[in-house]
């Protein structure tokens, strides 16, 4: 479905209305930075950590952050009634001409989109299956939402089962990083345990929120066999929120009481997540 | 400086024009290729050969390959009366909706750019330096020019300096791959030897010509020690052909015969590398 252009605003960093333009260094290399977020009763929820997430990947890239006050005023502007959806803000380093060296100042370019909500999924958990494609290592851009998202594409397009619901990445190495575009928990000797984010993966808003309301959860080094003998195992972000796996493969685990109650907290914290759209 | 909109063309895989679409894949993901083909006397140089690789690599990205006539002839009608200069083609899977889900089918986006020669560089040799950036391994997307290139954007970040004209990069094992937009040859052991494209790198153009037309060059891999005890050192991409490096930071290297050899060679095969731009 082709989104009618009612549906996206091109910005420069000030929020004044450009054109996109063919030179776009995010088209060009990729070069630039994204948030999803989920909208709910006609406001962005997590605002304040997308914008803080995309602000560190912009130091990261060296690509100058946008007015905040602006962009959010298109936002709202765009989102304005419409209750439920999804918005995503592209950032990159605007136009520039050819060759790698990035212009000096960049004038970046924003893309704001508007999107229908997700379909929805069993209420009694996700069916995953392992990725072949293996994430590689680059610590400069782990943990920020770049825009260079081939090997998540290619992982993505290992399935089209509609009753498969992501897919499990681990790096060459064998280490689970994530699934294709949610974070993962894993209920392993007596507490929650979710990869590092520093050698690959997107450090997820939604991980980010279960750290800091999870007393003991730990970031660690699993295994695919740890995977397999974790009570438990949770997917998040910040369009869906928290869900459970009730199947891996072969293996099913049991509904966790675990999960329903960190789904609660969620709910209760922004209400956005009573239900999984 | 900014391109008018007379130097680009954005086009269908069947070559009617669109509209640069803000949900394209491109943007979103780096979810694409692209050539970057060095214009002579009015004709894309090596117009077969980047289009074969392109071709390669959509198959690898599984995105539909345009209409190589209608492209054709729309990169010559933009390339129409502008004798010298350098043409892009940016491919993308085109506009999807949201997720990393590849559309099917996916409407491919071609975008046709026209750019000035690069700058001169000294006819005695390019003066390089090592990036600290390591390059990350990825054997699926090894070889084709896709548009992930944050990697290439960050390593070129790393020196402003208009007298340091390339930097190289390495694996994170330490062994060469290739300069930030050119690939490398080191003259070791009586005969040309050039880093292997399959765990990261692009194949380039260039370096497919000079591995055809050198009677005995190998692919192999090399370590930084092997490249500062080489007797000579080239560079080469498919704008500006082939060049001899004169420095790697304290180290200088003489003019070397069998550079000025090949690059004799080289222009008698292709007249547009006759002068370095």
């Amino acid at each position: 479905m082709k989104l009618s252009i009612e549906n996206w605003r091109v910005l420069d960093g000030a929020g004044n209305f450009i054109a996109l333009d063919g030179n776009d260094r995010g088209l060009a290399y990729g070069d630039g930075l994204f948030e999803t977020m989920r909208i709910h009763d006609g406001r962005p929820v997590w605002w304040r950590e997308h914008w803080q997430r995309l602000a560190r990947g912009a130091d990261v890239l060296g690509i100058p952050s946008p007015n905040e006050a602006a962009i959010a005023a298109h936002t709202l502007e765009l989102i304005a009634g419409r209750s439920q959806g999804v918005l995503k803000l592209v950032l990159t380093r605007g136009v520039g001409g050819r060759g790698y060296a990035p212009p000096m100042p960049a004038q970046a370019t924003v893309v704001l989109s508007w999107h229908h909500l997700p379909g929805p999924e069993p209420g009694d958990g996700l069916n995953l299956r392992w990725c072949q494609l293996q994430l590689s290592e680059q610590p400069v851009l782990a943990g920020i939402k770049h825009v260079n998202r081939l090997e998540n594409v290619l992982a993505r397009a290992e399935w089209s089962d509609p009753e498969l619901h992501e897919g499990l990445l681990c790096d060459a190495q064998g280490r689970l990083v994530s699934a294709t575009s949610s974070n993962v928990f894993v209920h392993l000797d007596g507490r929650w345990q979710t990869p590092r984010m520093d050698r690959c993966g997107v450090a997820g808003i939604a991980r980010d929120w279960l750290l800091k309301n999870i007393q003991d959860a730990v970031v660690a080094d699993l295994t695919r066999q740890e995977v397999r003998s974790s009570a438990a195992l949770m997917v998040c972000n910040s369009v869906r929120g928290i869900r459970q796996v009730r199947r891996l493969e072969a293996q099913v685990w049991p509904t966790s009481p675990a999960v329903i109650e960190l789904r609660r907290l969620l709910a209760l914290a922004e209400p956005a997540f009573a239900r999984s759209p």
